[in-house]
C-alpha cells in the first residue's frame, strides 16, 4: 500500500476524531456492543476458541527480539492458572531496538503516523473477542467489561490520543517566511521547524485495565514520534501480548520497524518497573497504579516526563432526589461494578443528617442507606447480573485489605460476601463492604483510597458540609470522580464551584444508563491532572505536547 | 472600566500576536528601537532620570504586604553601588497572598485575563528606559540591548506566552452537549468543562536577563489561572521590582488583587531558590541559570512542574562560505555580544583541516579563524560600537572562568583583555578569549559550557566530522542554538538532519542584521526542550498546558 492511499484510507476516521476531541461531543470509531450482528457471528465463539488455543503454551505471535528465556505466571482470578510464557527481551536489546525503530519512525510526516497508527489498531481490533477473553481471565472482570474496556473503549482512547497529538503538531505553521522590517529595508528569514520526540517513553501497565489505562500513553508516545516499551503487570500479561503482537504485525506489513512498540514481559520476582523507569534512554514514563508507589515514582523521576493514574478518593454527596429508586439504582450499579476496582469506583457516600429530600417526601439518612443496601442486595443476589457485574478479584491483597478494614471496628452496615459464579467455582469474589463511619473523627479512613469493594457512609450536619469536606479529601487525597445528587439548582453550583476549584470533576444527578465509573473517549477528560489522583489527563494537550519538542532551522540568503 | 470595553480595547493585539503565534510569522507588538520618534522626545532622559531617582534609597513602588525588612545589595558591573532597598515579604505571607488573588484571577473567563494582562503590560511598557537604565546597570549590557531584551523583546514574549495561552485554552469546546444511541434510544449529558490552574507558580530568574528569561514563565503562569511569585537573582532585582510595581498598581486600578504577581526579593545570603521552589504550595518552577543547578532542580523536584531554561554548548561550522567579510562580521559580533553572557552566545567553532570554501578560492584554517579574529579586533577596539557591544561582566566569576580556562594551558589564539569604558572607568569588562583546542582530546574541554567569553576553535578532518561531533555535543550537553555555514545544498540539509534529529535547532549562512543569539517572539522557539540545556521552550504548547488541567461537570437529566 502507497503511502498516499494509507493516508487516504484513514482520512475520514482521523479527522472525524480530531472534530469529536475538539468539540468533545459523542464519537465512537468501535461499536461497544459485542454483537454478533456487529462483528459476526461467530466472532465472539472463534475469540474464545483462539484464546483457549493459546493456554498453557509457549506464547508465538510478537515479531521482536527475545534472549531465548520463556515465563509467565498468570492466574486467572476465575480459578484457573493460564500457563502461557512468553519471550523475555533485555531491557538493554529492547531499547536499542526500540531507538533504532524510532530514528525510521520519527521522520515519518505526522499524518503518515496516524495513518499507520489508525491501520494498526483496525488490525487489533480483528482480536477484540480473543483480547477481551484475555482481559475478562487475566483481570477477573466480566465479560461485556472486558470487551469494551480493552476494546471499543481503548481503542476509542488511542485514537483520542493520536488525534489530540496531531492537533498538536499541527497547532503551529510548519514553515514560514519571516520577514522583518528595518529602518530602510528588511530583512527575510526561511524558516522551517521540525517535531522532535523526547523518547523512549515506557509505559506501565496496572492488573486492572491492561489496555485502557495503557494504550493513551502508548499511543500519545507514537503519534509524537516516540518508540515505546510497554511492560505489562505481571499478572495481566495476555491481552497485552495480544495487542502488541497485532501491532508489530501490521507495522511489518507495512514494511516498518516492528520495535517501534516492544514488550517487557515480567514476572511477579522481576517486575522491572524501576529498571525501565530509571533507565536513561526512557525521557517519558506513564504509570497507572497505587498513589503510593505513583508518587513516589513522580518524586524519583525528576528530570522525566512522567505522567500517572493513581486513584484518589472518590465521593458521592446525596442532597436531594428527583426519584429515589432511579438514583439508588444508579449508585448501586456504581458501587458494584468489577467490586470496586476501579479507578473511578465511588468510596463515601456523604449524606445529611437532616435527610434526603425526594419529590415524595423526606428520607432520613438511615432511610436512604437502607434503599441503596437494597438496591445492592438485589443487583449482587440477582443470579443473571450480579456475577458479571461484580466480576472477580483481581488481587488476593484487595479481598485482605476487605478484611483489614472489617477489623477496624467501625459499624458494618453491610457485610462483604463471597458470591456464587455459575460458572466458575473458583472465582474469587466479593460484595460490596459498607461501614458506617463519622464525619471528622474517621477522616484519617475515609480519607484514603481503600480499592475494592469498601465503601464508607459519613453522615453530615447538612450537604454543604459535605461538599466542603469533598473539596478538602480533592486538595488532600485527590479524586478521578465526585458525584452530587441535588435537585436545587442553587446547591449544584455551589458544589460544582467548590469541587472543581479544588481540582476534580463533578457529576450531577447521574440516573439511568450513564455511571460515574465510565469516562467517555473524546469527551471526558480522565483523570485532571491537578490533584493528587495523578497528573496525567486522557487526552488533554498536556499528555501529548509534553513528549515532542519543536526545533527550527532558520537559513537567511 | 468595564470588562467590555477593557476586552475590546485589547482584541486587536490579541488576535494579531494569536495568528502571528500560528503563522510564525514576523510580528512586534512592541517597536525595538529606542528611538525619541516612537516613544517621545523626552522619553529617554526621562527614564534616565526617574532611575537615578531611585538609586539609594527604598524602593517605594510595590503593592505587596511586607514584613517591614528592607534589604538589597545591587552592585553595577559598570562600578556603583545601587543602594536600592526592597521591602521583604516572608514565603508564607506571599504563598497565603498569592493564594487568595488565584481564587479571585482564576474565575476570570480567559479572554477577560489576557485582556488584563495586555493592560498591564501596555501600563509597564511606559516604564521601558527607566527598566533599560535599571537592566544595564544591574546586568552590564549595553544600554540598547538593555532596552529590547528587557523591553519590546520581553514584552513581546509575554505577549506571545498570553497569545499561546490562549489558543491552548481555547483548544477544546467548553460545553456540549454529549447525545450517546443506544440500542432504542439514547442518552443525554450536558458537560461543561472548567480549566483550573496547577499552581502558584514561582519564576526564579537569573542574573543576566531578568525580564527576558522571566516574563515568558511569569505569564504563561498568569494566562492559565495561576498566581506567581517572582524570586529575582539578588544581585538583579531593581528591573524586576520595577516590573512588577508597574503590573501589581495596573491590577489595582483594575480593582483586581495586586498579589497575583508578588516579588520575593532576596539577598546572596538568603538566594530563596530552594525555599520557594520546594514549598508545598508551588506547583510550577520556572528556572534559568546554569546546567548543574538547573539540573539539580529537576531531579529535587520530581512530582512538580518544573520547567528549566539552561545553557548548553553553542557551536558553529564553517564548511564553505560565499562572502567570508559577511561571515566573519557577523560572527564576530555573536562572540562578542554582551561578551559571550548569553545562552545562545558561540561558544565552540569547528573549522575542518581541509579549509574553508570562499567564492574566492579556499581559505586554510588559520587564514579563516585570522579572518575571524581580525573582526573582533576592530570590533572590540572600535571606540564607538566595542564597549556598548561587549557591555560589562555581570559576575566577578566569570572572570575568574576566563582566567580558569586560560589556565589549562591550550594554545591562545585571541586573549582576553578588559576595555576601557568610556563612561564608566570602573567597568567590569573582558573581550573574547579564543583557545585552540584538540578535536576528540580536548572534548571534555570544549563539550562543556564556559559561560562568558570564552571560546574553542576545533579543527576537525573535514566538515562532517563535525556535523557528527556537533550531533554528540547537543545529546551530551546540549545546546540552544548551533549554526552551519556551507554554500553546498546537500551538506547543509544533512547537517540539518543530523542536528535537529539530535535535539538542537539550526541556523544556515546567518550574515547581516540576523545573529544567532537572537530568537525573535511569536517565531522561533527559544530553548527546544529536548536536549540537555532545558526542557522549556518559549513558547510551545507544552509550556503553557503543563500549567493547568481540565475538570469536566457533567449533568443528566
Amino acid at each position: 500500500m502507497s503511502w498516499e492511499t494509507l493516508v487516504e484510507k484513514h482520512t475520514v476516521t482521523v479527522q472525524a476524531a480530531i472534530e469529536a476531541v475538539r468539540s468533545r461531543s459523542f464519537f465512537a470509531h468501535w461499536v461497544e456492543v459485542p454483537s454478533g450482528k456487529v462483528y459476526g457471528e461467530t466472532a465472539n465463539e472463534d475469540g474464545r476458541r483462539r484464546f483457549e488455543g493459546l493456554l498453557g503454551k509457549p506464547f508465538p505471535e510478537l515479531l521482536q527480539v527475545h534472549d531465548g528465556f520463556w515465563g509467565g505466571h498468570e492466574v486467572s482470578p476465575y480459578g484457573l492458572p493460564l500457563k502461557v510464557e512468553y519471550p523475555r527481551t533485555g531491557l538493554r536489546e529492547a531499547v536499542e531496538q526500540a531507538q533504532r525503530a524510532q530514528q525510521q519512525w520519527q521522520r515519518l510526516p505526522v499524518r503518515q503516523r496516524a495513518a499507520v497508527l489508525v491501520e494498526a489498531l483496525e488490525q487489533a481490533a480483528a482480536d477484540f473477542f480473543t483480547i477481551a477473553y484475555a482481559t475478562m481471565y487475566t483481570t477477573g472482570q466480566g465479560f461485556v467489561m472486558s470487551f469494551q474496556a480493552s476494546g471499543p473503549h481503548a481503542f476509542d482512547r488511542a485514537l483520542e490520543a493520536v488525534a489530540t497529538g496531531v492537533l498538536a503538531l499541527e497547532a503551529f505553521a510548519p514553515e514560514a517566511v519571516w520577514t522583518k522590517p528595518l529602518g530602510k529595508g528588511e530583512v527575510t528569514v526561511r524558516k522551517r521547524f521540525r517535531a522532535i520526540p523526547k523518547g523512549l517513553g515506557a509505559v506501565i501497565g496496572c492488573s486492572t485495565f491492561p489496555l485502557w489505562n495503557a494504550l493513551p500513553g502508548v499511543f500519545a508516545n507514537l503519534i509524537t514520534g516516540n518508540a515505546c516499551l510497554w511492560k505489562p503487570h505481571p499478572a495481566v500479561i495476555l491481552p497485552v501480548a495480544l495487542f502488541v503482537a497485532r501491532f508489530q504485525r501490521s507495522l511489518d506489513a507495512l514494511g516498518l520497524n516492528p520495535h517501534l512498540l516492544v514488550l517487557l514481559s515480567c514476572t511477579p520476582e522481576q517486575p522491572l518497573t524501576w529498571e525501565v523507569a530509571e533507565h536513561s534512554a526512557v525521557r517519558i514514563v506513564d504509570y497507572t497504579g497505587s498513589p503510593a508507589f505513583g508518587t513516589e515514582l513522580e518524586r524519583r523521576l525528576g528530570g522525566k516526563v512522567v505522567f500517572t493514574e493513581k486513584a484518589g478518593v472518590n465521593s458521592v454527596i446525596v442532597h436531594s432526589v428527583a426519584d429515589v429508586g432511579a438514583v439508588v439504582e444508579n449508585l448501586a450499579f456504581s458501587f458494584c461494578l468489577y467490586s470496586g476496582q476501579m479507578c473511578t469506583a465511588p468510596q463515601n457516600l456523604f449524606v445529611p443528617e437532616e435527610g434526603v429530600g425526594t419529590g415524595n417526601g423526606r428520607l432520613t439518612p438511615e432511610e436512604f442507606v437502607q434503599r441503596l443496601l437494597q438496591a445492592i442486595d438485589a443487583l449482587v443476589q440477582n443470579p443473571k447480573a450480579g456475577p458479571p457485574t461484580l466480576g472477580a478479584i483481581q488481587n488476593e491483597r484487595t479481598l485482605q485489605r476487605v478484611r483489614e478494614v472489617e477489623a477496624l471496628g467501625l459499624p458494618v452496615l453491610r457485610a462483604s460476601t463471597p458470591i456464587q459464579h455459575p460458572e466458575f467455582p473458583e472465582a474469587r469474589t466479593a460484595t460490596p463492604l459498607f461501614l458506617e463511619a463519622r464525619w471528622k473523627e474517621h477522616r484519617e479512613l475515609y480519607g484514603r483510597e481503600w480499592f475494592g469493594p469498601i465503601a464508607f457512609v459519613v453522615r453530615v450536619p447538612d450537604a454543604a458540609t459535605a461538599v466542603a469536606e469533598v473539596a478538602d479529601l480533592v486538595r488532600s487525597a485527590g479524586a478521578l470522580v465526585t458525584s452530587v445528587y441535588s435537585t436545587d439548582p442553587a446547591f449544584r453550583e455551589q458544589a460544582v464551584e467548590s469541587i472543581t476549584a479544588a481540582g476534580a470533576p463533578v457529576a450531577l444527578n447521574f440516573t439511568g444508563p450513564i455511571w460515574i465509573n465510565q469516562s467517555a473517549a473524546y469527551s471526558d477528560f480522565h483523570g485532571a491532572g491537578v490533584n493528587p489522583a495523578g497528573n496525567a489527563s486522557f487526552t488533554d494537550l498536556a499528555y501529548v505536547t509534553a513528549r515532542f519538542g519543536i526545533v527550527h532551522v532558520r537559513e537567511v540568503g
